[in-house]
């Protein structure tokens, strides 16, 4: 298999695309996230990536909380629009309907089927970027989005984010369980 | 819209299921993780959350080196043996057909259409799981699933992890432009 080499390039399939909710001057906003991650089980860790510069991370700093919202595929313009503009200029505290939580600075979009209150553990200047690193303290998933207790994907239709492309994408058809599928050896290097 | 709360929960849609390699007593290893995030852009770095006790992270910690390989959909079989079966008691090094890059412990897997060699840079300890961060020190992806020289979600087909159900998934149809489809004000809370 031919390969190419484009350099260092901070490039991973798929990822997903967030709203991390702050309250920054009194305010609540929301910034478009792709570099977020799970960072532990326990205590549940997650991880988000911010440019220094961000009116979101003044809040996050400032409170020491936030919220990850994952939104529905339904919510492309509202989540592509708290990507593009900051809340330094616009006002995004009214784009959603929110909810109240355990946490008094993590706004929780009501419209986004799961949704988690962190609390600010760690940060970690990697030089464009500090990584965010919160406590989750509680996760909200909507009922309608629920199979035996459990969240669904296929009910939470989330948005995917796809880098090089910089597109919004869907998720599509299920091609094998976790923990199942590869218990037998698979064929050796073809 | 009603909401359930499910306690503190490590949770977040999508989730990628990347083989990290490394190598460890010497043979080359993989580990499936779905808890892997972009961190930082410059200089590019990545974000993988491994447990205290994992075989791969003796590897990591010993060379300072590992790599990031993106599988496709149809490698879904052997991804999951990887996230099975231990490198401890079962011998990973000859599933894969691997290819030279820049670094000597970062192993990557040709069949995997992106692969991603890093440089340990910090580990963080968050209990359960260790956050380790890598700096992307070269970028190399499947000639076939580049479009106009910039990696094609359609073409690489990357595997994406369920949690909840606990399903492998394709990605779906796009939904929209970034940076383009909220460019205009989306209507307030619903």
């Amino acid at each position: 298999m031919n390969k190419s080499r484009l350099g260092p390039e901070a490039l991973l399939f798929p990822t997903p695309a967030v709203l991390v909710g702050t309250v920054v001057d009194g305010r609540a906003n929301f910034m478009t996230a792709a570099w977020c991650g799970i960072a532990s089980s326990k205590p549940p860790a997650i991880s988000v990536a911010i440019r220094g510069e961000r009116h979101t991370l003044k809040g996050i700093l400032a409170q020491a909380e936030f919220s990850i919202n994952v939104p529905s595929a339904a919510m492309v313009a509202q989540v592509d629009f708290c990507g593009i503009y900051s809340g330094r200029k616009v006002d995004k505290s009214n784009l959603f309907e929110l909810f109240e939580g355990e946490l008094k600075h993590a706004p929780l979009v009501a419209s986004c089927p799961v949704n988690l209150e962190c609390r600010l553990r760690h940060t970690l200047d990697l030089g464009a970027h500090i990584l965010v690193v919160g406590e989750v303290i509680q996760t909200h998933v909507s009922d309608t989005c629920l199979t035996d207790g459990k969240p669904d994907s296929a009910k939470i239709d989330p948005l995917v984010f796809s880098p090089g492309t910089g597109t919004y994408q869907r998720l599509g058809e299920i091609v094998g369980q976790a923990f199942s599928i590869g218990k037998k050896r698979p064929g050796g290097a073809q």
